[in-house]
């Protein structure tokens, strides 16, 4: 039987980033693609009760001094966008308009939102900033555009949102390896090693 | 110059007792004794406002299964106290009293109350229980009763409390690594390699 590595994240977590640019990586020494699955954070806090990490006070300056640690051990670039953490269902939503019908596709684009995000401390949040992202990637602007308002990507991003609840995600990145969940950036090695032991 | 490795931690943390069990390999790979710094979580969650993992919705459960995961992984025993989380006060007494005149013998007696606590699923808060096990583990358990409740003790315990807060030591385990801070269990291997690095 195949093996699974689930990646989901919101586009706002640096630490889903980080993890965003390893996954792929470590999904193909299992010889699979990574299934990229971003969702909203914020709907699992509000469910949970929980501040984002950024506005905890002591974690929040210890994120701030870990994340570009970890970018300098991985030798990939980090800034942190201004405007943080922001909104991302409109990244989202562009996202699995892609998905819809290209899967690796969605991959790239969503690796380019993330890029545009901390590796360039962009702001992702608005449409046109997403839509650009997505034209430089190759994707067709208008197409993207009408995408991320389309009615049928909504309800996508829905159900994606509901999955994610029901499967206790509760924070970003979260991995499931073979459905079993492991939680954070720093347990990637971790879900890496449950693909190649099948377990213990 | 020597490197340094200090390892905070609470008593009544599940990854505190598993990070307790590598912690002085790591440091001795450095040719140093990780210095045990135990103190009182509970403290510093009245200040950032922090509900224990095992009281939030979702990490609660995912405590509950990944801890004995990692405990399966390194081969130690895990059973959770089924008072948990638990007073710790009376174990850090414990712990300073022989730290006063005895690193070595204080970590010895950390790793017999976390075993008794998480590898035998003890209730190590009752004054009783903390001196059983320190004597043994070897100490005079009459002496340790009397040291539990010496104003010096307390006052010891007190100011490695507001030493954690002031350095902003807001989890459990809790490690520095040439003073450099890495939050988690899971942080153990990446300040191993800080220490080797010498930084980066």
């Amino acid at each position: 039987m195949a093996h699974r590595l689930e990646f989901y994240f919101d586009f706002s977590s640096p630490y889903g980033y980080l993890a965003g640019t390893r996954v792929d990586a470590v999904a193909s020494r299992h010889g699979i693609a990574a299934e990229w699955r971003p969702f909203l954070l914020g709907a699992v806090f509000k469910l949970t009760n929980t501040v984002p990490l950024s506005s905890q006070l002591m974690k929040g300056d210890y994120m701030l001094r870990d994340v570009p640690r970890a970018a300098r051990r991985y030798g990939v670039p980090f800034v942190l966008p201004k405007q943080f953490p922001f909104g991302t269902v409109t990244a989202c939503r562009a996202f699995y308009h892609v998905a819809q019908t290209d899967k690796a596709g969605a991959v790239r684009l969503g690796k380019a939102l993330f890029h545009a995000a901390f590796g360039e401390g962009r702001d992702i949040c608005p449409i046109e900033a997403v839509v650009a992202v997505a034209a430089d990637a190759g994707f067709d602007p208008e197409a993207v555009f009408a995408g991320i308002q389309a009615p049928e990507v909504k309800s996508l991003l829905k159900q994606e949102v509901d999955e994610a609840i029901s499967r206790q995600v509760f924070g970003s990145p979260f991995l499931f390896a073979d459905g079993e969940p492991f939680w954070g950036n720093d347990r990637l090695d971790e879900a890496d090693l449950w693909l190649e032991r099948g377990g213990w």
